[in-house]
């Protein structure tokens, strides 16, 4: 089979997506399956690539990822707390698909997509920030996908605790990091319910608007993007769009000119589609590199 | 004359750094002024590079610039206290030299050159750091300088105040963000006296550092750039490196490998000269696209 297919992973914590394209894009063939431990889950999702004859793959994966340069575990997963994937060879596993492939970041892949294909759509330089068990972020810069001496870690940057909560934070790294305060762990922590059992509290979206948007301050300082993406669980309760807008330009202060806060601050084009869209245009940059 | 000559302007708050080269970079002439306004500073270094012959011209300057893509003042100076430069149309003034163009901050030029022959060399990403009368910093992401909806702001980020510090922080947008918090004119409205008085005070750099090294670790989570180089009036304070080291070691944790703290956190390796270094390689892309 000489036609290009492109081979798309998205590799998340919960479940793993596949999809094979034509040249074109149009979606051929699709597996979804549950993730469990590494024996169980990748021979069939090699065994789904390998039916397809893709010609090239790309991978979005949950991390933490060993993305360092020359690294002899490239590619690999790192310290996840994920049954039998610390350590596990993720990229070396389809190697005898004998095709290129690119891996980076699930959010990475998804930043892509949105600025290929989705609400950053046409633009250059976009974030995509997902709120839900953990927060994670990807960027695109200048057109290609953030990284350097590994992948980001944008959850877990500093955020100061807001005068009225005393909460310790749940980060076991950081405590009182972005995550520690905002994830949907934490609101569970702080509160002592989940984050849907308290949607008609206000107080609760006021104060997880508070936190996402001094991370959100944070990446707006350091990396100037043209529009940040917002998605995951936690985002379902659309009232923290506004809210979260509301907050920023208070913290920003007119400091920095995001312009209208209601095209900075959106909700992701692809809706679920970003992960595995993000993986099918990795694949597409691999088959470029051949 | 067809000869390719590279022309590079450093457009700092006190002083103007201007210098053509020959296409190997080879120094040809060199002008040094004092900022005053416009009207004053202008016309000289206009009429250095007319002299000079130059092709193409690169300017590092200081801030805030607006570079926000198809601004209608796009190159100019955006509210600075700098009198007479608040919305003065920088890059529009050698429009009459009729040669290409390109400017960005000064620390992205700084960025640039430590990472093309400086400390950062052979790197494609890195950032640069100033602490001195601000905080300001510029980064290189996949070998080309970090800019999105406009350029960073990364003095900005927020910080957490220190347990010990009561200090309410001297940035008139945002009290205790870093450079609130760390900049000279924080440190010297906190204590009383300025730093160069301090320099023999250990609490004075251990607070210093804890602050810096918050800043960092927050551009360590969004950028994970491949260096840090940090300069600037403040980092005179030469035991503040080793500090800082340790602080961010303390402060990420183990979450993120950075490896020897000794190699990621170092003084810049063109010393004074990053700046016009900086100007001069962006006089050589202006080339490259003409």
């Amino acid at each position: 089979m000489n036609n290009v297919r492109y081979g798309g992973l998205e590799a998340g914590g919960t479940k793993m997506i596949c999809v094979a394209t034509d040249e074109e894009g149009v979606w051929l063939d699709q597996l979804t399956i549950p993730t469990l431990t590494p024996e169980e889950t990748v021979p069939p999702i090699v065994a789904f690539f390998k039916k397809n004859g893709i010609t090239s793959l790309g991978i979005g994966s949950f991390g933490p990822l060993d993305l360092k340069e020359g690294s002899d575990t490239y590619g690999s997963l790192a310290s996840t707390p994920k049954k039998g994937w610390k350590g596990y060879p993720l990229l070396d596993a389809f190697n005898e698909l004998n095709v290129p492939i690119e891996i980076t970041t699930d959010v990475n892949g998804a930043a892509l997509a949105e600025a290929t294909k989705g609400a950053a759509k046409g633009l250059d330089s976009c974030m995509y920030i997902t709120v839900g068990t953990g927060i994670g972020a990807g960027a695109v810069v200048n057109g290609n996908v953030l990284e350097g001496l590994s992948h980001p870690e944008m959850g877990h940057v500093p955020v100061k605790p807001h005068k009225d909560d005393s909460f310790q934070g749940h980060c076991p790294y950081h405590g009182t990091c972005a995550e520690g305060m905002a994830a949907g762990p934490a609101i569970e922590a702080r509160w002592g319910k989940a984050g849907i059992e308290l949607a008609e509290d206000d107080k609760v979206w006021q104060l997880e608007a508070y936190y996402l948007a001094q991370a959100i301050a944070a990446y707006t300082y350091v990396l100037s993007p043209k529009k940040v993406i917002i998605g995951g669980g936690v985002m379902k309760q659309k009232q923290l769009y506004a809210l979260i807008r509301e907050e920023l330009v208070q913290q920003l202060n007119g400091y920095m000119d995001i312009g209208n806060p209601d095209d900075y601050i959106v909700a992701p084009g692809l809706h679920e589609h970003a992960g595995i869209e993000g993986a099918l245009l990795l694949a597409r940059q691999a088959e470029r590199k051949r």
